[in-house]
């Protein structure tokens, strides 16, 4: 297995931390489109080299690929790329693995209550011709998406005999900060992808209404909002509906009556993207605004993103824990498949960041992200998972992953609540 | 009376509508970097002419006042321009009124305790000059500082025999709303300016504290909220304390035993400003940006400025009610000047953005800024009004000028509260 990996930010240097204690691969080419960072990241072993590379060319990641006889691309930039990746990828004739779909666009005249171009349509478009060229596009392989798809398929196939909700819960008590110690507002995550996928319509799906856009439609910001309890000491967040690939990927392999995606936010963080939004300052068209040499054009977004600190660099000021997992509802069954009673399960994976930078050196959310791709490479080249066409982790048996993810040091858990 | 008047902005070209409908003076030069919004003001009235100037040359201020033979200069540009206005009316000769004073310095090690320099102090420092010569500076004459330091000294001289606190409250019901109706968020004053006096140190003065900076110290932004009920249908508002002019002037004139300055930014704004200062957006230093020709250095501030509509077009789309005024608690006093019981007190002034647009085309803070220099100019061509020095407007009879105000069709309210 010959790897490319795009993009060498936070979770493109953990997945290159943690690839480097594998050796199911030859080698990983590490492409940004900053030289020196995709060099340092190469650092992390002998099989790694860096590269520069353009992610919104397919040609330039085309010609990489087959520069470097490259099998697999790993996107690991922003969901801006996306398409040019996947479609550079395919012309290469590699397989591609991302971990975020291509982007949606709301619906023109009813952006609140109908979905317009859905996370992911232009990729499943193009499935055909994956599928006619034996070629695999695994999509949405981080934790969330990934990891949270993953528990979907293993609910099904071990847990319930019927599925009322699948509810992807993601949430955490992390703190970040400032040399003095004092509590800063500095996400752990990309705020320009945050920003997007927090302030588009939120989507969710249900079967009932199959007739109507195949049963997915939208909502206002921030909707249904519930207070969730996350284990291993996290305890409650404030959660909400969220834009996000899991209600894209779940139906179309997992049988259930409704699929959703609630971010905990948390009250604060909340408040804060409320203000970028009514203010515009979520807004990625260009502004005018004057500068030492002049007015300029630029997006306020990017500002957003240029004040506050690189998430890549809060791993050492930051405390706590970040939890991804899907909590199922719906009835239960036993070793024989035969339906038991009601049944409320959380599947979760827990990461403390303490943790993450002790053994790792990355923070434990790029972490929580990056390791469940080298997984899921680690099984592709084992022959334990295959396939052809554009897939979404939940068409791949669950359990050697999951067995895989133990072996990898970072184990799942399980909780039943009361039903 | 011959004026300059400083600025064709916002509140000098409501100060123009509005003198325009009086007789007390012989003419009024209205000068501004941009000449043709000088004379755009200018054309309110025969007796006005447009003029250009660098409001930050006092000898070109000068040489404007000398050619055009002037009495009196009216300062209406952003405070960064006070001394020049105030250095070139001295040395021409002529007095001089403005509606905010000279810029505050935070205090280098403890900023959010003690004072620096303080608003106004480079004034004060020339007041011996100002006097030697025969010459008045009124400063702080708009409606706050302006209206509320009028109020300070007619509770002083006519319902209080003690005062505890004079407390200045500042508050508003006005919304904007968008071509569709819904409301958006859109100051209807400087952005800039705002963050600049909302995230500056709040001042407060305690006579107890006397010995220790003449009584005056600093508290950290947003300090002692407090939920303050506005009349006329205002309703609740909750209130912070904000650097303002009037802690400084009134413990010059007026005996009380604590001066306090609290605005009624209400929750959603004051969360807005908490959430700029938190993410660094409030910055004025540049930060390195992309752009679409390359990385730019760009100053957050000015983004935020640029994405919100300008206060100056928003009168249109803007409804409801701004109110200023005057909180004295204490012991009253009876007609012979005896004290009775404990008073509590507002003293207040209120404009209708209906009325304000409807009557003088111009939205109702910036109205009710402009109005009270006009009052004030008229009372000292009168005679009414007389002193030399640099002073306050408590420093005045208030009786006259509330009167006078009444006469403009604007009148004043009082409201006795229970205690």
């Amino acid at each position: 297995m010959r790897i490319l990996l795009v993009g060498a930010g936070g979770v493109g240097s953990a997945f290159c931390a943690i690839a480097a204690r594998r050796d199911f691969f030859e080698t990983i080419v590490v492409a940004d489109h900053d030289e020196a960072r995709a060099g340092r990241a190469a650092e992390a072993d002998p099989r790694f080299a860096g590269a520069q590379v353009d992610a919104s060319s397919a040609d330039a990641v085309a010609a990489l690929c087959r520069e470097h006889a490259i099998t697999h691309v790993m996107n690991a930039v922003d969901p801006r790329f996306v398409m040019p990746i996947f479609e550079g990828a395919f012309a290469a004739g590699a397989d591609y693995l991302d971990m975020a779909m291509s982007l949606s666009q709301r619906h023109p005249e009813a952006p609140y209550s109908k979905v317009g171009v859905k996370l992911g349509d232009e990729q499943f478009a193009q499935a055909g011709e994956w599928e006619a060229a034996g070629r695999l596009a695994l999509c949405g392989i981080g934790v969330e998406p990934g990891l949270s798809d993953v528990f979907a398929r293993y609910a099904a196939d071990h847990l319930f005999s019927q599925i009322d909700e699948l509810g992807v819960r993601d949430g955490a008590n992390l703190v970040v900060r400032d040399d003095e110690g004092n509590e800063i507002f500095a996400p752990s995550f990309s705020i320009w992808t945050t920003i997007e996928e927090c302030l588009n319509p939120p989507v969710v799906w249900e079967k009932s209404r199959r007739d109507v856009d195949g049963g997915w439609f939208t909502t206002p910001p921030f909707s249904e909002p519930e207070v969730f309890e996350f284990p291993e000491g996290i305890g409650p967040v404030e959660c909400v509906n969220v834009e996000h690939e899991e209600v894209l990927l779940m139906p179309r392999w997992v049988d259930a009556q409704r699929v959703t995606f609630k971010y905990g936010l948390g009250e604060e963080f909340i408040g804060v993207l409320r203000t970028l939004n009514a203010l515009g300052l979520d807004r990625t068209d260009p502004v005018r605004v004057p500068s030492t040499g002049g007015p300029v054009e630029i997006s306020p977004r990017d500002v957003v993103a240029a004040v506050l600190p690189d998430p890549a660099s809060v791993g050492p000021r930051m405390t706590g824990k970040t939890c991804a997992g899907l909590w199922v509802t719906g009835t239960g069954k036993d070793g024989q498949g035969n339906p038991t009673g009601p049944r409320s399960t959380y599947l979760f994976h827990v990461v403390d960041n303490d943790w993450a930078m002790k053994e790792y050196g990355h923070q434990c959310v790029v972490w929580q992200t990056a390791v469940n791709p080298v997984v899921a490479l680690e099984l592709l080249a084992r022959g334990d998972w295959s396939g052809v066409g554009v897939l979404g982790p939940e068409a791949f048996d669950a359990v050697p992953f999951l067995d895989l993810l133990d072996d990898y040091g970072s184990p799942w858990g399980m909780r039943d609540d009361e039903v």
